[in-house]
């Protein structure tokens, strides 16, 4: 199952606000409806809303034929969503197609999507392998990780649960350890459903007991996903990273970074110089419109952390491996067309 | 105000399932009322289950006058909850003077309560001086803790909130960054409720943002309680503690326990002796009623976790405080009358 597609003449998506309790798929026809959905996380993930962007141009495409509405209309799909960089992508790359037809759009677009899905299968096998190098001796692998990093944050597979579902394919796989994901709990909701789905065997846990156990040796290696990684490797993900990078460190173990190529910020030189966004306090004090702490209380909430190089044992891109614990960072490692390490 | 008290010829006590919404003195006379209090955990901690115990054979002398039932009572009141050691110590206590009367029972049972109030007075002012030895030239400082380790948990004060309790008392507080402490979120509903009675200026956070906000120099030091402490120093406390306890080293801050002298056991050499609960996977999955996870979802939930004797830096009782950085164990250090170190 595709989190986003084209189907039939329509975009086709999951309704990720609905997960897990219910697996709805919206059918849009409309710009409109797309970028409503965009706007309340129906569909998110960086990949996921690339394809996202080139689609929508498809639709607009189809559906307007003056040429002045037609940017404006890309132009309103682009800002659905001003932070995220990808969206923005998705949209341009389907307008260098704009001149040559609807059907020239679409083609672009779903090229989009397909090389979205291959870079997921590449750094899925790319991470497999360096896992069986890294964890020798063992024949399946006990995997921990944070946040949802699957099919739904892509259009199928995703980047850490790819590299998860890859070693579940080459039976590979013992047991999978997703941390719950405060505040938005979005290894609960949505890895979890993922897990069920390609019928993976996994124990969830809360973020502060996976530092512990990791410790007591519940898991062979960590990965994670990345929101942005710096020239020297240090990694923006989401919040809680951190600390299992540092319980990786004491327990010994390989903490990797699954993420495509699009992800690595050569100008940003280390994590020093990343910016941490706060999200205010509401998602915190307040959990399904129940109150959990007193009235007029402030919460810090960072919207990711940075873990630095030395707690990271290998950056996966779909177009190369980079070995930071050998020394290694972005800037040394040449680009593949895939599997390259 | 105090969580559990003698007023008046009863027991009154504070309805913590309530909290924080709503504050509610709760008066006993009947001992039925005060074991389902215990049982629904309307009074918990260790040292308030103590005390509890005094008062509740207390409740039995008054009202009970036949020898037999009086013990038989005071069996029901200490399996009330089997493993809450403290509950079955008070209720010891508080029988050794039954054959004294009614009023001999009670003065032993307000002695425990006073023993309580005292040495929390106590680890309060230790671990305040010695927080303050072990960061020189911040005249405020900023302090991380993690669960309910206040007031609620003992008579009044408590034991890591205490030590926060007095540098606010001795205008040596900065802020206070309670984790909001998965999966029962004591930090969230009671911590900060505390903090919010005593004005004591604070930022909740998510259990895993603490370690890297700590990485980053957002706290000074960090106190926690404490549920058991080994022989060697290594603590059993709410899970959580031990990714704190991490970060405290990276950050190169101090990692204080704070515990009366019945917390430690010298009967465990090391962490390694200590089993670790699983409470299971309700818990985590759900919450206030909520489906957090697809259903059949399981999880590991360890009732705490280990933090080993390496990542502490001392350990602070009622009646000593021991340098487990300067390489002393609870075996090193003789037991001083108060304040001692």
């Amino acid at each position: 199952m595709r989190t986003i597609d084209w189907v039939d003449g329509a975009i086709e998506l999951i309704d990720q606000t609905l997960l897990p309790g219910e697996v709805s798929v919206r059918r849009i026809t409309e710009l409109d409806d797309l970028i409503t959905d965009i706007q309340r996380l129906a569909v998110r993930g960086a990949p996921a809303l690339g394809v996202a962007g080139a689609l929508g141009v498809a639709l607009i495409a189809r559906t307007e034929s003056d040429p002045e509405r037609r940017l404006e209309s890309a132009q309103r799909l682009r800002s659905a969503r001003p932070t995220a960089v990808n969206l923005s992508w998705g949209v341009d790359r389907a307008l260098t197609v704009l001149a040559d037809g609807p059907e020239a759009v679409l083609a672009e677009a779903i090229r989009v999507r397909d090389e979205d899905i291959a870079a997921c299968i590449s750094m899925g096998l790319s991470g497999a392998d360096l896992i069986r190098e890294l964890v020798p001796g063992r024949e399946k692998l006990r995997v921990a990780t944070i946040c949802n990093t699957g099919g739904l944050a892509a259009v199928e597979r995703g980047t850490a649960l790819g590299v998860i579902q890859t070693l579940l394919e080459q039976d590979s796989l013992e047991e999978v350890f997703p941390m719950e994901t405060r505040p938005l709990l979005q290894g609960a909701r949505l890895t979890a459903w993922e897990l069920t789905q390609m019928k993976a065997p996994f124990r969830l846990m809360v973020d502060s007991a996976g530092p512990f156990l990791i410790s007591r040796g519940i898991a062979d290696v960590i990965v994670i996903g990345a929101d942005r990684i710096a020239a020297n490797g240090d990694t923006a993900n989401k919040v809680g990273s951190f600390s299992l990078a540092l319980a990786a460190q004491r327990a010994g173990i390989p903490f990797l970074v699954i993420a495509p190529e699009s992800t690595v910020d050569l100008g940003t030189a280390t994590g020093a110089d990343i910016e941490i966004e706060d999200r205010g306090s509401a998602e915190v004090v307040a959990f399904a419109g129940v109150r959990t702490a007193p009235e007029g209380t402030q919460a810090v909430n960072p919207a990711f952390d940075v873990t630095p190089r030395d707690l990271i044992t290998a950056v996966v891109t779909d177009r190369r491996v980079v070995r930071l614990d050998q020394g290694l960072t972005m800037h040394d490692v040449a680009l593949g067309s895939s599997r390259a390490h």
